[in-house]
């Protein structure tokens, strides 16, 4: 585990660092069965095109799993995530080959009473594409 | 896929059917290798007791995605989902041998302009902890 980010050593207004992952089908394939979401746009690029997609997509959640994940990682205690909402404004198209990357950058937009501070995070393409907004409330050490 | 709820079908009050999900080690397991999330608390009964957990617990965003689900397979359609809320009220306790049940109601508080409703979620363990609340924003055709 991370060590803990502690509230008193967090200023309003710093960026977090930056965190890229890769995207991959065998990656939907897989959060496909932890989650329980088959759904056929997620895993078969024929049927996504069937349905007027460009090609098989990410599921939501999936990326806003990573996002939150990013937001764990930054401050070391899962358990400190007390609040988390999302939008989904596009979405992560996952070639067959090349699969995509998802970049999530954040920033400490406010700190609040009980050790709590708030982050906003957004996730995009390499085109530029925002696929996601989120903010986040955490509870620091 | 479920067939898509329609806007002019859903009335403001509205109860969701509820859904329960079983919650296993094996599922924690597979969540932490779809997700890269691989904290042993998710995991490691010892380690979680070591850091005074009751027992080993189940990812925030493995709850998250679930209730998430529950949206989606609701509406028929994962791209309805505009904004997604979650509060984490407490923890889910993942038992080695009967894991654990979680239960998820809805209801729809809100129906607003561009065919979108509000609904509003909890989800809780069968002793009746609530362990999340959330509120999703879904665009309807």
């Amino acid at each position: 585990m991370t060590a803990r980010v502690r509230y008193d050593d967090v200023s309003e207004g710093e960026d977090l660092k930056p965190w890229s992952y890769q995207v991959t089908r065998d990656d939907l394939i897989r959060y496909a069965g932890a989650s329980g979401d088959g759904n056929p746009i997620h895993q078969d690029e024929s049927f996504a095109k069937s349905v007027g997609l460009p090609d098989v997509i990410a599921h939501g959640m999936h990326t806003m799993a990573r996002v939150g994940q990013f937001v764990t990682d930054w401050c070391g205690d899962p358990g400190a995530v007390k609040r988390f909402r999302t939008r989904f404004t596009s979405m992560v198209v996952v070639p067959k080959e090349a699969g995509n990357t998802v970049t999530v950058t954040g920033r400490v937009t406010g700190k609040a009473a009980g050790r709590r501070v708030v982050l906003e995070l957004a996730a995009g393409t390499p085109e530029g594409t925002k696929v996601a907004a989120a903010e986040a409330e955490v509870e620091l050490a």
